[in-house]
């Protein structure tokens, strides 16, 4: 298997593992299977989309390949079925959700230099495919961001995304860069989960913002 | 009259009754007269901006015919001068809004085809053009969008867009093609509306979404 | 000095009021330093992104120089400093806004001039980039953007492009029309903050809007 397999086989999980966040988000809200549909999608393709509209990157991926499309809905439409169960497998599912954050993020910084980006944007853009999936979906469900506010979602995609531009810069193979990327991201997320780790909050309550 | 001709006018039907839900939403939330034109601007042409920076086709519409934008901009004014007959109106509003609908989701995939985009993806984008100007109007008014809840409204766009794309890959004829999908969306629109056709709601109460 | 120094040193001051903007806005809702760092960069760069990525104009100003963004985060985290301080300052920071606001503005016209779109999209994409920035800001921090209801924000915006875009086509040089528009858009701005001036406000509270 290459790693070209290897990184698309995780990356399809990520993809399930945001549509899947997304539909329960849409369920939180009690929207039609329509509205699920469209979150699910929204959340999974969303960060990704983001960068490449960012970057003029065209044709967007899913647009050149609409059957990952209709493979989230899908996925968001089985979440649907599944909700009952969902809720005994929710440690389960933060580890996958985990795991589509670190390989979103390495994903988004690999396709950014492999454009001729410079590192610092692939670093920029990482954290946007890893985290703007989310943001867009808590916009969609009229909720404050909550990777502004958790821990260290944000902090994860940045770290995973410059420990994978860095590493490569310095000339490490691909196999070897994930395999030293995929466990720092997906192990800092878990421990942050697990240990309630969170960034400082900043909390100005004083006058109107203008 | 060419069907292009007759599109175009049923097309700026639609985006003045989209221009016309965009203010009327922001005079719920009592915006000023300037708040009332940018949130008609962008439900009015948001659906079609979204399709075309997503499939990077430039310029929009609106940036090369400017001319456009003040149209809705004063039709978005105009609707604050009439708001007070409007409430005696809501049935015919409701039948505008409907025509818009079928008309904006036809566009948007005769559009896609057009670009040499797949049936599918003109699919997507026939729904993406009819529904997300009310998605960036909810948006901007901080609610959680109507579309996701009402009587299928995406699903009308949906399937207006798949039976227009169906027909054009038998071979249909521009015109008994728009003769079969503008009656076809309108009517099951309205039918939706005067029966309270829904989809079934996704409610997910259960813990934290992440 | 050049103008295009000139230009770009209030340009400057104008990002780094804005992302003070978010970051304060941040505050608000109690988000970790990372989300004031998001925000304020969103705040700051989202203006001018959206009208470029409206124009297909790339590669986009912060993608080709990365220091812009690592300057506006560093002004996003500053603002955590010395916020207990910016309630004392809060007239100063009006004015830096207020400046910020009438450059964007015609910077926004003036890039879009250069790319040869018509006087017209000029003064749209003016506005666009004086004021979708705070826009982004407010859906981000999940509010009903601010502008759409505050003293003349978006209409100082509308009014400082449109006079910069015409007195350029009359010919008059670009110094001294940076000495007309800058201190009328500033000054219009800080006249109506003074004397609460606001434009009629449309308020509908009849049925249900679709």
């Amino acid at each position: 298997m290459q790693e070209v397999q290897f990184i698309s086989i995780l990356w399809l999980i990520g993809i399930i593992a945001e549509a899947m966040t997304g539909a329960l988000c849409a369920g939180k809200k009690q929207m039609d299977l329509f509205g699920v549909v469209i979150i699910g999608c929204a959340t999974a393709i969303g960060g990704g989309t983001l960068r490449d509209m960012m970057l003029g990157n065209y044709p967007l991926i899913w647009v050149e390949n609409i059957h990952y499309l209709i493979a989230i809905a899908f996925a968001s439409l089985l979440t649907v079925v599944i909700a009952p169960v969902m809720r005994y497998l929710s440690k389960l599912f933060l580890a996958i959700d985990a795991l589509g954050l670190a390989v979103f993020s390495i994903v988004g910084a690999q396709k950014t230099l492999s454009l001729g980006f410079s590192p610092l944007v692939a670093v920029v853009m990482g954290l946007v495919t890893g985290v703007f999936g989310g943001v867009i979906r808590d916009i969609l469900c009229n909720q404050v961001p909550l990777i502004f506010k958790k821990e260290f979602y944000a902090l994860v995609a940045l770290l995973t995304a410059a420990l994978y531009v860095g590493l490569k810069s310095y000339g490490v193979s691909e196999w070897v860069n994930l395999a030293i990327c995929l466990p720092f991201g997906f192990g800092l997320r878990m421990l942050a989960i697990r240990f309630h780790w969170g960034m400082p909050k900043f909390d100005y309550q004083y006058g109107e913002v203008h």
